[in-house]
């Protein structure tokens, strides 16, 4: 709240660009060093030196983030607080342009034996091929129900999304979904009685599963169909209202440009995975805005792959595009990560990520590379994620005094 | 709220190793070193080159804790928020087993005139012996008071631990004492009226103290008695519930057994007060555990005196028995303590405390030694003790993540 109450209007333009997972541990195969250790970086050590290092913490000490936690942090939203359900991030994620109020679902295709018991809760695994068969079909014999509109994405395998689009939804709802097999599918109900937008959702989603089973009858292993994580689009003041930026996201995979959304972001699709595509997308949207946030998977990927090679490449390939960036002399330019993926550990992790901070007005710390270690000992310190927006809008002459 | 819900079975080991009173200041007669510094460890030097090093903040940066507070902290309980009350303290520092509902008064013997005032609040600081002779005079003569049974314990010198135990008792009642000698001594009442439950406390505090005083009449000087510090023994989620742990303390001394009891933890005496003997229990307590507190009290005793020496043996001699808690292999090996006991200050501080963590999953520093200066620069940064254990659960695997 203080913070809105000193943003300004300014012409300054802030750059966020975030390597998923990059911070990392010493790798014992390769010298003990980190991916950012071990990479050759000529341009982010240039840019180390005139700028101020330091730590984040995504959500608490010792708390490995998701990707939806991890990035509301880096927008300024404490993850703790802003809640993003599992339907909805899974909507998000493949890719569906949720609107205020939509209550979404993950859902899986399932086997159900004469007396709708379930037998396999994944329909044997059927392809993705499939998958997208029966959900076209679903879509095709589907229409309304009250006055909602269920909309369905396939996904791979035996998942896919459902949305429940109309007025007055609410997303605190049970799983349509026993969670385990030889029980028949429990019919959806507001988590709490009395809450008529919930009671509502509870009945659309039961008249849809009990038609869906309907369609799908004569199909095989998939005759069924189970929903869970229920939950509706949060409504979170955006970056325009709470900042006073134009914001921007440019990120090639969906679930980022669908968080971003959240926080009332532009969305843009670059040409390809890599930075330099996601750069050509910047300068495109350079007058149009004042925030852009840059998103490359690759370090995650990698890190989750426990490809040392891949995330060090995936580092020098961001590297190798930056002058494209440099050359636009964004006021602040921020890089860093939504958490850090060993690769060691193939996964995420609740270790801080190393950030980077550039602007005029940054303490120019002087080390010569960016890395975990240096970042340790930056000026910048150990921040929490949820606090970096402050930090870039008072680099970016964007936040007035506080108090007289 | 967010750590009991990520937290997971496994079969992970844990142990936290606190050397009371740890941290320190450099020393102006010791070449301005810490008594960390100047100790001979080569096993705990081994120890910090593969270990995450880091600080802990007790309560608050400034703030000084007790005993129970560190200690709280150090287990993941907010001592800001988690209160145990001086006479429960100090039921627990002599070793009293204290139930749920159970409530506890530090007691001193006084000396009382013909009229009941207090002239001298000690009764001339009688001898322990005296103490226990009259405690023990007291408990043969007193029986219940309504349904509560009064338990007495004597301490040091004029000091002595009541304990009320019994159905319906309140914490929140006034002190039985005057707080200065020329006065006589007050009835204990409920600290906010309507409280049935603090009405029946102050009414078996008041009946007690009557009929004491009635047994005491022809003792000199300590022919009365004073209660203070009322409180009922706090209920605190415990480690089974909250983290899934099952967890050991192991102890030398009650206090700090008792501070364990709160957070549920199985309680075990070492055959003396060395870590060598602690560790003997570590082994032995090993399968049946996954988190094993483990408390040596020598470092903070060192401080209070002002024996840089004594500290700097008692840290040695963990050294020299570190081999055996290693040979055990724990998943995760912390390494601390409560609060700072800075030798020139012969008291506890509100100086942050080393912290070591090691395990598979921990940044490796590289740091060639531990100790106050190293731990400044170390990866795990400046914590709050209240969140140690959060990082303790994710380098043990503990943890799901937060959000999808």
């Amino acid at each position: 709240m203080i913070l809105e109450s000193l943003a300004l209007e300014h012409t300054s333009k802030i750059v966020l660009l975030v390597l998923d997972g990059l911070g990392d541990l010493p790798h014992a195969g390769n010298g003990d060093r980190t991916p950012l250790e071990a990479a050759k970086t000529p341009n982010l050590d240039a840019l180390a030196n005139v700028s101020a290092l330091g730590r984040l913490t995504p959500v608490a000490p010792g708390i490995t983030p998701g990707s939806g936690p991890g990035h509301l942090g880096l927008f300024g939203y404490d993850p703790l607080t802003h809640l993003v359900g599992r339907g909805v991030l899974e909507a998000l994620g493949a890719g569906i342009d949720l609107q205020p109020g939509d209550v979404a679902a993950r859902a899986n295709f399932c086997t159900l034996d004469a007396k709708g018991v379930v037998t396999d809760r994944r329909a044997g695994r059927i392809p993705s091929e499939t998958c997208a068969r029966l959900v076209a079909k679903l879509a095709a014999e589907l229409g309304t129900f009250e006055d909602v509109n269920v909309m369905l994405q396939a996904g791979k395998g035996h998942r896919f999304v459902v949305v429940l689009r109309g007025p007055g939804l609410g997303g605190a709802v049970s799983d349509s979904d026993p969670h385990k097999g030889g029980h028949a599918v429990p019919a959806a109900h507001a988590l709490e009685s009395g809450s008529a937008r919930d009671e509502k959702s509870a009945r659309v989603v039961n008249a849809f599963v009990r038609r869906a089973t309907e369609v799908l009858k004569a199909e095989s292993p998939a005759n069924g169909l189970l929903l869970r994580g229920l939950s509706e689009r949060p409504s979170f003041a955006g970056y325009r209202e709470r900042f006073k930026l134009r914001a921007a996201a440019i990120a090639a995979y969906p679930m980022y440009r669908g968080v971003a959304s959240l926080a009332g972001m532009s969305l843009h699709v670059p040409a390809g995975e890599g930075a330099a595509e996601a750069f050509a997308v910047v300068e495109r949207e350079w007058q149009a805005h004042d925030y852009l946030f840059v998103h490359v998977k690759g370090t995650d990927m990698a890190g989750e792959d426990g490809d040392f090679t891949a995330k060090v490449a995936v580092i020098e390939s961001v590297d190798a595009a930056l002058p494209r960036l440099m050359a636009l002399r964004p006021d602040v330019l921020c890089i860093t990560g939504d958490h850090s993926t060993p690769v060691s550990m193939k996964g995420h992790s609740w270790h801080p990520v190393p950030v980077l901070v550039r602007s005029d007005l940054c303490f120019r710390d002087g080390h010569s590379r960016f890395h975990e270690k240096a970042c340790r000992a930056g000026s910048l310190g150990d921040l929490a994620s949820k606090d970096l927006i402050a930090v870039l809008l008072a680099h970016a002459g964007r936040l007035d005094k506080y108090g007289a």
